[in-house]
């Protein structure tokens, strides 16, 4: 097991230093710092040592998603990880994190860095620059939503979107529905992948027939509207399930801007279950993941693999909640 | 919330006479005392109270598996759920389970009447009768490496397949294979399905042929050595990739009266890394499933439920021990 020695002995430095730098002392500069710490991962030292007294430290990394506001998307996630994880000893520290940091800073050095031993990760796509470090990490992470497949130290936690599109299918089918589209995120997300095979596996498993003109993908809310809306009308499909609720919504204001009546002229089934979406106009119906659960079993996942058992995946049921924005096919 | 009096009318007896089938007293024929609890299901009664003092109870139900000796398949599954749940404060019983059982009572009588909260279910193949009970089940199961689509209040524990059978035919492909055959169990078995899967979907991903004449399924291990070993043979597979260690074991057997030398002329992995699969001859490669981890997970997922935390699926990481009886292709 490499010590502070062996990071001393690499760069030719003072342990001392190497300890300074350790601790954030203040006559040590950035870019020592920096390598100090570079090092460190670089030979397989595996975390600094606490102080003594001091808390161990575990983090809730989120981008490109709001975890303040009692609204927000990853708020519950937030709060479900912390509910577990501060009863039991744990400092958790909820982090926003740029596409700039983790070009600056390797996801190994950060935690050590910040003295975490762990991490609960919120809202990656697949071309950020961590997903790349998270394939050799060997500090674990859990990802919401996310999934590396050859290692061992990091876990996928979120809800069965499979089971969820079949629910959703199912429930059209039986409102009379066999023109089903669907629009959802680009391509370089994971999720995004996930519901749209999700998509096409429930409507295989129903006998519905799929193509893409029955679909269309982007990033951007308003090129699905846009772009892929008209077509999906053009088509005539009758129902639309949506990638995740904000969409949703988009899609609903549209075809009511275009003269469609929701539900009676088309339905829209959203995912996610927003905190929105009960008020959205009509209120709409959707695939619910339970984001404080999902949040708790983000912690149990990250103490199971901080206890050397390697969960794979760990996925909710996901629920479907019925409100107005689906009825009887046309 | 239906009690104990809804019962009594609905049979027309008093509500004493319940309770004394419900508490198991000697004065009630069995026959009364099952109508009572089929009755108490039937209604949607939840849960016999406890009696001042006595302790909650669940319970792990084993099919088909040895789990008394140290060496039995299940012994490492029930511990690890044991070491979870009675610490908790639990009562933890294991229970050997029938298909005569099965078919006398129902899953959801058989709970009742023991004053288990919730199982874990280990050894059942689809056409067991529970499994049918299982569907609208609402005494929460945790079933191991069984998957039940419609019912929340069952989840399902195991390894990844998908990422073990990944493993072990990138393992065989950098030693040079590419005819690689696979022998499993028949196709009621959940696992059994899903493995044979695993098997298709990995060598889909390394770029590897497959075709039927390279595969073989029964239940009986004598059938897969005579029956389908030996075409696999003529069609010069260079190595075997088997469902679980016995069948590879008994493969491995088979093939040395046949002639062939291990790994020399062919290479054998198995599933599972029994207590056995170190001292085969020669001692065997498989993919490893940590036991005594699905234990502790069983209980976790159990739990959860009890708790209104729906896990759909629990999959821990698969891992590949490498032992003599795989080794570059001839």
């Amino acid at each position: 097991m490499p010590t502070i020695n062996d990071i001393a002995a690499r760069l030719g430095v003072a342990k001392s230093t190497v300890s300074k730098a350790m601790n954030n002392a203040d006559d040590i500069s950035e870019s020592l710092r920096k390598k100090v710490l570079e090092t460190a991962v670089e030979i397989g030292y595996e975390k600094t040592r606490n102080k003594k007294n001091s808390p161990r430290k575990l983090c809730v990394l989120v981008e490109n998603m709001d975890y303040k506001s009692p609204s927000g998307f990853g708020h519950d996630l937030v709060l479900g990880f912390e509910q577990m994880a501060v009863p039991a000893g744990w400092q958790a520290d909820a982090v926003m994190i740029t596409n700039e940091l983790q070009e600056q800073t390797s996801y190994e050095v950060f935690m050590l860095s910040h003295r975490y031993e762990g991490s609960f990760i919120l809202g990656l796509s697949l071309l950020d620059p961590w997903m790349k470090d998270l394939q050799t990490a060997k500090t674990p992470a859990v990802l919401y939503d996310n999934y590396i497949q050859d290692n061992p130290f990091v876990s996928y936690v979120g809800v069965n979107n499979i089971e969820g599109f079949k629910m959703a299918v199912s429930y059209l089918k039986e409102l009379g529905h066999t023109r089903i589209g669907y629009l959802g995120g680009d391509m370089n997300s994971f999720i995004s992948r996930e519901r749209y095979q999700a998509y096409l596996s429930a409507m295989e498993q129903h006998g519905l027939a799929t193509d893409e003109t029955l679909t269309g993908h982007s990033y951007f809310v308003s090129e699905c509207t846009h772009k892929y809306l008209p077509v999906l009308l053009e088509h005539q499909v009758t129902a639309i399930l949506c990638e995740h609720d904000l969409l949703a919504n988009s899609v609903m204001v549209h075809c009511m801007e275009c003269g469609y009546k929701i539900p009676d002229d088309i339905s829209i089934i959203g995912f996610d279950d927003a905190a929105f979406s009960a008020f959205t106009q009509p209120p709409l119906t959707t695939i619910r993941q339970n984001r404080n659960a999902l949040g708790r079993c983000g912690y149990y996942a990250l103490a199971s693999l901080l206890d050397q058992t390697f969960i794979s995946s760990l996925l909710l049921r996901a629920e479907l909640v019925v409100r107005e924005s689906a009825g009887k096919a046309k």
